[in-house]
């Protein structure tokens, strides 16, 4: 058997031994949805991890839900009372939230025409990632008869150490090289247009509190002196988030308490020129990554040369991360389980496969099942609720849907 | 400048310098698309490969169009009257091809009874991977009043070499280890189904011919092993495919010369047994990969650290592969060039990427580039038929969607 990573803390099973999901067992969900394979997100544990975040992290601190993550329309719902804002990634996420109403923003390397006029249009403010696209924005508010917001997007001259994407400290097609920012801000003032502040993004999917902390630092460093260079301090500073979730084996969840405690002190020390300035940390797959988890019934069960293979009806079109091939450089098991036996210990070495006709479709290499595990029963995959289905090719092999669902109590 | 594969043979240029396909210029192309990016399938090129197939490769041998390479639907209407069948995944591609009248096949290591019950209402050959999957094919017979027509799909004790997807030689949830195809044809015929041979897939992607050869005549072997010991030789022999084409610095285009004449004599040196036996070859990526170019404009050029960026309007959410994110151990460059200028070398490295926030978003590494490539040029990606936008996650950042259209001659 090869090695997994952990279930996330406080999943449970009934006195079946089937995965509970708020309060019912998956079974319940599969047939409300009525197919299979399923996207189920858990809303309880997004809220407590929202919840947890306004406990221990400082009280100025406002939160920021990066849509990317999981643009699931119900949960967008759900989430938005919960938190400050929305950080947008495409006119088509702004097209997905305009019922809602909260601070929003957008950023991203290549914003066109169209995505800056429809950000004009809905009240976002565009975080500006190069002079060019600023000068377009500013032509656009003239078009539209509307004053941008803008903040500068900087690439930042650090990085977030041991993060899973490094997004500083390199060349980037991310933000504006330091340099660059006052000057960019001083047009942004000649414009008349309106600017918003910074947004400095070091990297995502980190699991080390002290790494997270001296990107922080580093962040309200770079702004003290870029404050200093442009002689106005923003209104709004974007700290970036990096909050990662364990995947795989060895990993430990994220302690908030340390960066929170740690975050507040440098927030502490910073001028006074800073006492009007909201700071904001944007969170995607941190706060709906482990409420999500993925189940796909199993076809088949085979034998080749002494190995067991589970065929479930899902695959890599639903769920690529788990495959191994996106972004990870080594495939590494993510947590499975077999559901309607989520109690029982598996004792049996079994490769979990989609339906596609690629090797490369491999969901659970050598994972640990019940030796008997059966056709008919239900594989669930864990921290699936990040970069799940809309970060996956749904249309590969012309295979059916996956059907997402929030699961929430009854009572 | 990092290394990245050659160009296809055969695209040339207008007298201005700028890519022609199909005795056009892109930015005809574009304009009649009315949007960016596109995938344009130049169905010139895809009868060239056929014919090429059908002059070098032996005469007795049909060729299957693999329609999960591309599902296209204008270009299958286009390769239906060129080959001689269609091999498909699923009832989604089942469905893609209903119109189509040619020999079809479901192959897939997870079919449910949903799909079984289509491939028989079609007419569909079913190519059974395991024993349980040829009962619940019988039963759905029985339930709907059609003798089931199978295959027995193989999963070969050899594997084809140096292939970019190994398929044999290995535990595997494709198809059934060797020892077990005898007695399943055997449960096949006590069922009073219809047996229609055998489906060897040993790998896919492999620019080697003496490889693939080897792995014809291990095929032809097996078969003629398997057939001795059911006594009745199989009435169609589908010996995969794997013919692969050139994506990277240093790979040269497939020689099927070669293979051909192999593969003639080994067919030639097999018992008068098989004299009524339809050999096949599935191809996908060879007839239809080096037809497809994505373009994509160039919507901002920076520099950061002193390396040129041109951030464009696509993404590995339409060209997963071509970002090295699909199955690549190690990222490498795909052919890439300024398409309105591509009779002039480039003398300058850019990183073209994507418009999404993401560092995976790589399009192109350090390629070259004319150094003064600008905002509103395209950027050609060759080598995009196959495997391209449906092997994407579209959907990521909820982007707009990539137009697809066939390049045909106007003359």
């Amino acid at each position: 058997m090869k090695a997994m990573g952990s279930i996330p803390a406080g999943y449970g099973a009934d006195e079946r031994g089937a995965l509970v999901v708020a309060e019912h067992p998956v079974g319940y969900w599969m047939e409300k949805a009525g197919s299979s394979p399923i996207f189920l997100y858990d809303t309880e544990r997004v809220a407590a991890q929202v919840e947890s975040f306004r406990r221990l992290m400082p009280d100025r601190l406002a939160l920021h839900y990066a849509v990317k993550a999981n643009p699931f329309g119900p949960l967008l719902d759900f989430i938005a009372p919960l938190v400050d804002g929305f950080d947008l990634a495409s006119r088509g996420e702004i097209a997905r939230v305009s019922h809602l109403d909260l601070p929003k923003s957008l950023a991203g390397p290549g914003k066109s025409d169209k995505d800056l006029e429809a950000a004009l249009s809905a009240g976002v403010t565009i975080h500006v990632e190069s002079e060019s696209e600023a000068e377009r924005a500013c032509l656009a508010g003239r078009r539209l008869g509307i004053q941008p917001k803008m903040a500068v997007r900087i690439n930042p001259p650090f990085m977030l150490k041991g993060a899973g994407m490094k997004m500083g400290g390199l060349a980037s097609q991310f933000g504006m090289d330091a340099p660059l920012v006052a000057p960019l801000v001083k047009r942004i003032f000649e414009h008349e247009c309106e600017w918003r502040g910074f947004h400095i993004y070091a990297g995502s999917q980190s699991l080390s509190e002290s790494a997270i902390l001296e990107a922080q630092r580093e962040t309200l460093k770079l702004v003290a002196e870029l404050t200093a260079e442009i002689g106005t301090p923003p209104p709004e500073v974007n700290l970036g988030g990096g909050f990662g979730i364990p995947y795989y084996s060895g990993e430990k969840p994220l302690d908030l308490a340390p960066i929170g405690e740690g975050l507040d002190a440098a927030l502490g020390e910073l001028s006074g020129d800073f006492a009007d300035t909201q700071f904001v940390i944007e969170l995607g797959r941190w706060l709906v990554g482990e409420a999500g988890i993925y189940l796909t019934r199993i076809l088949d069960r085979k034998v080749s040369q002494g190995e067991t293979y589970l065929v479930t009806d899902g695959g890599l079109q639903h769920m690529l991360a788990a495959s191994g091939n996106f972004g990870q450089f080594l495939r590494r098991n993510y947590p499975i389980k077999l559901a309607e036996r989520f109690a029982e210990e598996g004792d049996s070495a079994a490769h979990v496969v989609g339906r596609l006709c690629t090797p490369l479709d491999l969901l659970g290499d050598a994972v640990p099942m019940p030796a008997d595990a059966k056709v008919g029963e239900t594989i669930a995959i864990f921290c699936a609720g990040a970069y799940g289905l809309t970060a996956s090719p749904q249309e590969f092999l012309s295979q059916p849907a996956a059907v997402e669902m929030l699961a929430q109590s009854s009572g």
